[in-house]
């Protein structure tokens, strides 16, 4: 149960914090923190979250993270329903809470895509769903080599969440004009509730794509570099 | 006393280097450092300062912190009094030094809102006091349990001062926007000193809220995730 | 064969992070990451995976840093070739994926010049052959002082992987408007080979200038330094 | 001997690295680096080199720091005038190799102000000398209390070049608008040279207040915290 509540307030972080700073700062006229904050505060929301309850729950706070430790040999596949329950409650609660606080404000009127991904008609920069396909792909592999390498008992002791979060931000660094960056479900699922049925349309992608990523790469782990 | 001391030079700190970021360099035409260049700015101090004298008083230079490590059973009630005036007075002379040192500009003429929080018609972005009140809140209890949390017995040694610090940061990166940032009572008080009335109308919420928020922080922690 | 795929995929890491941050995200309108956010990506390519696999390869992802290691006494002559294969293709089928998805953008036309390396008429600010040759000598040569010395039996334990990728953010906050940066054959060939024909003309400089650069600190670490 | 070659490239590096991005990279068209990327460059360089060669010679890589350390107990004041002499042949060798580089643009005139410090109408933002001489020596005290407080043997071991270089960058975040910020005589010297007779005119206050400040704050550390 306290491994739950570690991951419901992680990855309402990671959702208030990620995506809150793109829908309350990126674009801020001539001081916007643009896509590299947004980047940064991805980053840094798991970074803190693994520092702060990591040591409770292994810090996962993204469905993908969790199929793909399953796939490297390091979580239980009994504790997979749980934890992506905890996940998705934990982000959409922070969308909702975002959505409360954005509305405040003295100009409101739409939400717009909120900070959804999506890819063709959906993408920011205009990329198919095909290079959407591959991006996510790539990207959430990468994730779980950089998370099943760093904490593995022949790295250095304690890095793992500087090595992860900071991963994640240079995840964001390349792939925001793609697809807004998921290689998270969650993350994907919390806004694409709140940002219309367009973008609900394109969630399939966001779940399929990480997910595979992840899990091809936990089996590639484990078969190439976790052996004595 | 020594501890005092300690606070006193964190929350200068805190605020010589956060405040007067904003103050000097944020809007700096087309090479200046912006919203995220200063939330950078008030991460690292609270990380060079965590490093430097954490281990004299545990580094709090925040009212709000203080309160929290009390309700999370890490702090004493009886030091409050006295690590609350030594940061406010910190701040405070912080800020009349900024003040000082932006009065020497060629072109200087006034100080408008120096580095102040605000809320509604003081907001950045013209936020409410309910969407304040929330973001505040929310901030400063995860702020808590950031803390709480990465300075637990089970968390990694030593890295504390990197999740606290850049988790500011982090906290920077979403809400300059909405409140301008405050989290922090001693950093809001000593802005809206020279600021002017309108500013300090406004204080009580930069009170209330981070304080309320790190109390329950620190309550929820002990309660969930502070057991054997 | 282990070492061979960790420096298959920390190659593909670097050029599919750093360039594609480059090729994706640097000049996107208005909110784009620039040539810091570049930076940054390229130095979290080598913190994340020197975290990951470098406890398996020794992490160099970079042809001049193996023989740096080599003339610095850390890295056996006999495993040169492997290794700078290994990186050679890992760079260039990132390369290859990163051709594959910006050629599905809605208004994708031609590559240009992808994330290549070049001086004279092919630098982004005009810098001449001489230029590059001293740029791309001292920064690959200080990048190898900053390996040797932060991996030395001396240094503290397990930050290497910090200091080195923070490194090479340095050196590309310093030098992208010279030579777009390289310090890193595998990473120039990659890309050149898709930039087309005037690139690949100017390759043999950044085979030349890094390896030499890498050499020279190889060899002045260890007479200098690396004594008892 | 062995030491005063650490402290040479040190300072180089200070000085190729910090001034060198600000020089090449922070003005480039939409793309460039800004102040915030500069004063990422500085820290940087002091990050990358402390884990590099500060188990050689403490790495100071500044006068101020030099007799900052002095006056807090931790150096001897027999090595001084070594060290010092070591660190402005590094900065001068630096900024000549700057020099170089930067002469073979296609477009170069005139090197203006290179990367120099200055006050009232040399000061980037039109800040008094008074501004100035505040400014100086309250950055460079904060400067040790951060290198004399995480160095200190109660503080996390291993972590101090991250607060030193961090914390550099922090105070480039604050006052390069006030003095292009200095906090190291040596730094400002090696561009002032080539920046031409009115930034020599101005070296005087880059010497006095970084060494004031330094000095200052070693005396408070010894007295206040380092005690047992």
């Amino acid at each position: 149960m306290k491994k739950l509540f570690a991951e419901f307030f992680g990855t309402f972080w990671l959702v208030f914090g990620g995506c809150g700073s793109a829908v309350f700062a990126a674009a801020y006229p001539s001081l916007g923190i643009g896509f590299a904050g947004v980047a940064l505060a991805f980053g840094l929301t798991v970074l803190t979250m693994a520092y702060a309850v990591g040591h409770i729950s292994g810090g996962h706070f993204n469905p993908a993270v969790s199929f793909g430790l399953w796939a490297g040999g390091k979580f239980e596949a009994k504790d997979l329903l749980g934890y992506v329950i905890a996940q998705l409650v934990g982000a959409t609660t922070a969308a909702g809470i975002l959505y409360l606080i954005v509305s405040g404000k003295s100009d409101f009127v739409d939400i717009g895509g909120f900070a959804a991904n999506g890819y063709g008609e959906l993408s920011p920069d205009g990329y198919s769903m095909t290079s959407a396909l591959i991006a996510e792909f790539v990207l959430t592999a990468f994730f779980l080599l950089i998370i099943l390498g760093s904490t593995n008992a022949r790295a250095p002791k304690g890095f793992a969440p500087i090595a992860i979060g900071l991963g994640l931000t240079l995840i964001h660094l390349i792939s925001i004009p793609i697809t807004n960056t998921s290689v998270n479900p969650a993350r994907s699922t919390s806004q694409a509730v709140f940002a219309g049925v367009e973008y609900t349309a394109q969630l399939w992608l966001f779940w399929i794509a990480p997910i595979a990523g992840a899990i091809v790469a936990g089996f590639t782990h484990k078969a190439l570099f976790d052996r004595e």
